[in-house]
């Protein structure tokens, strides 16, 4: 068995000690005969799996009891419609933030389904900053304010939550969700596609506060409806057992390694790490600056794309992959997740200032 | 290692070999230092897996170039309400028939959006036949009439496919999908979920002729239409990665095995054992006769409550696992796909056999 260095954005690296034993159970599940995949998501085992990991989840994000947490399917792309759908009053007016290629796909779906008012925008410098956000941009009538809280692709991550009042707060958190703690009753609803810090794609958490439970819209599809998935807790039909089950291992790992406390303190020293050398760099430049920045995905470019090229390429023949930017933007990226090891952060950069040395002008 | 005979309706049996590569390949696919689960899906190693999996399902089911296979989320349920989104057109007009309690979910989700008729029904005797479908009660203007081929609760399958006419016709195959040859071509959209034949739970089939893609309503989520997933070789967003590459490993499975040919005679073979058995026993019943019985899902009955129960348990304490019937009906069910191994089911007949001689009044 050999490891690489997985900078992948997402999917990504999952905990070692994690496959380790889902590679031991895989063919029989604990004595059962069978492999978690086989089993019927009505049985006593997977119940227990099932469970488990809702109630390792709430542990660790400390999720008050009048939140439900939903196991959906689909992604983030999916919940994009889902939100409005669930959340829109007669009203059927948003507010939403703009901070990079999902928040305007959130946006341009959320559109198609009622008003939406975009109250703050970092396009005009490729997004390579949060906007400010006083409590006076927001509608006071709007029926949910929509934020991203760490945008994968551009590398930005909310120095801190917006103020809006008694307006339900929406997060897209797919790439940082389970990062760092954060108080889940400022949120009406928290969403995160599994594939960054929870657990292999094809599951999708819905953190929902219950009063925003039951109000879909007529043409809300029943697989779309959150009712559906708090009235049936998760199983009105077969949900993705096999990615829930890995989910729970995760859930599990990080409760043995010191929760999301310790997570954060982690991440921010790793993080810290590659910002610190990249600040230094006479070849390297990371593309966001200050407060704003992400510990979990930590874009930097040389400002010559034959160069990034060359770096990519010799990245790759030195176990680290899968350095490559966004195709929307270029340049490198390492996103550095919970499961990322401390240790393949120190390699990267001791290889980058040996890149650096041979390659400066 | 041990390993029991597991007749769960799905998630269900996988085959050993299977799981075995999948346990070989968890922490380290093929050399690459991560697992299949850690991938980018838009790498080249999961790019290599992901057309795989849709060359080999092509091949198996021979399926013609102007059908499109779209890897989707959500599970049949979701494409309870995807059908009359994608096809309805201004008519909104469909022909449902009513074989069970897929059936009746799907007549349930489409009727949001139209108007269903439900042209035939079979729920008078516990939905244990399945209707005569002269042409002449097909409604000459629907947009679509859909059928359910194999009903996993019941145990009934189409003998033949009911003769539409230029309409187009939709399957839900989630239970007997990969377990025969069937001739694409007859239908115009194709579902299953994948945790019968196809893999473990997590992913949906969609199988769609080219002319049914881009008519979606206006209020289908963009994750819900089929041209989404069309236009993006099925990778708009993250797909279910590793379920594909499960599903994937199980079709290259079935092409080293013979193909739907194979299986088919192998089904038939495993199916008539169970069902000479029961035609013969004194003790146990088949629910359903004749030719309307499906060879993937075998129901059957003592007539005594208590019997039953009996029964169930002392088999689950002889490694027969999940023999029990849906919720909805009682009884006793063997779901018998592809993977199960024939002498399962030989194994299960002795069992029976000396049940019923030991509990004969």
């Amino acid at each position: 068995m050999s490891r690489c260095y997985n900078f992948s954005a997402g999917p990504a690296n999952l905990p070692l000690s994690v496959l380790e034993q889902a590679q031991r159970d895989l063919v029989d599940f604990r004595g059962t005969g069978m492999s978690v995949m086989e089993m019927s998501h009505r049985g006593k085992n997977y119940t227990e799996i099932h469970q488990n990991a809702q109630e390792n989840l709430r542990t660790l994000m400390n999720i008050p009891e009048n939140y439900r947490i939903l196991f959906v399917q689909g992604g983030a792309s999916s919940q994009f419609a889902a939100v409005p759908l669930n959340l829109f009053t007669e009203r059927k007016k948003a507010d939403y933030v703009n901070t990079g290629a999902w928040s305007k796909k959130a946006i341009a779906e959320a559109s198609r389904y009622g008003a939406v008012n975009v109250v703050a925008s970092s396009e005009d410098t490729t997004f390579n900053y949060i906007p400010k956000l006083p409590a006076t941009i927001f509608s006071p009538d709007a029926d949910y304010v929509h934020i991203t809280s760490n945008n994968t692709i551009y590398g930005t991550c909310y120095p801190g939550l917006p103020e809006v009042g008694n307006t339900p707060l929406v997060c897209d958190m797919s790439s940082d969700i389970l990062s760092k703690p954060y108080e889940v009753s400022k949120f009406a609803v928290i969403y995160a596609g599994a594939q960054k810090n929870i657990g292999p794609a094809g599951l999708t958490i819905v953190i929902v506060r219950e009063d925003m439970i039951g109000r879909a819209l007529d043409i809300t599809p029943t697989m779309f409806n959150y009712r559906t998935y708090a009235d049936n807790n998760s199983l009105f039909n077969t949900p993705p057992c096999f990615i829930i089950y890995m989910a729970g291992l995760v859930f599990q790992w990080m409760l043995d390694n010191g929760g999301l406390e310790a997570m954060a303190a982690r991440n921010r020293d790793k993080a810290s790490l590659l910002y610190q050398y990249l600040d230094q760099s006479e070849l390297f430049t990371a593309t966001v600056s200050g407060d704003d920045r992400s510990i979990m995905n930590i874009p930097f470019v040389t400002g010559n794309v034959d160069l990034d090229k060359k770096f990519i390429t010799e990245a790759e023949n030195n176990n680290f992959k899968t350095l490559k930017g966004h195709r929307s933007v270029g340049g490198m990226r390492a996103s550095i997740y919970n499961a990322f090891p401390r240790e393949g952060v120190e390699q990267l950069v001791q290889f980058m200032e040996d890149f650096e040395h041979r390659n400066l002008p």
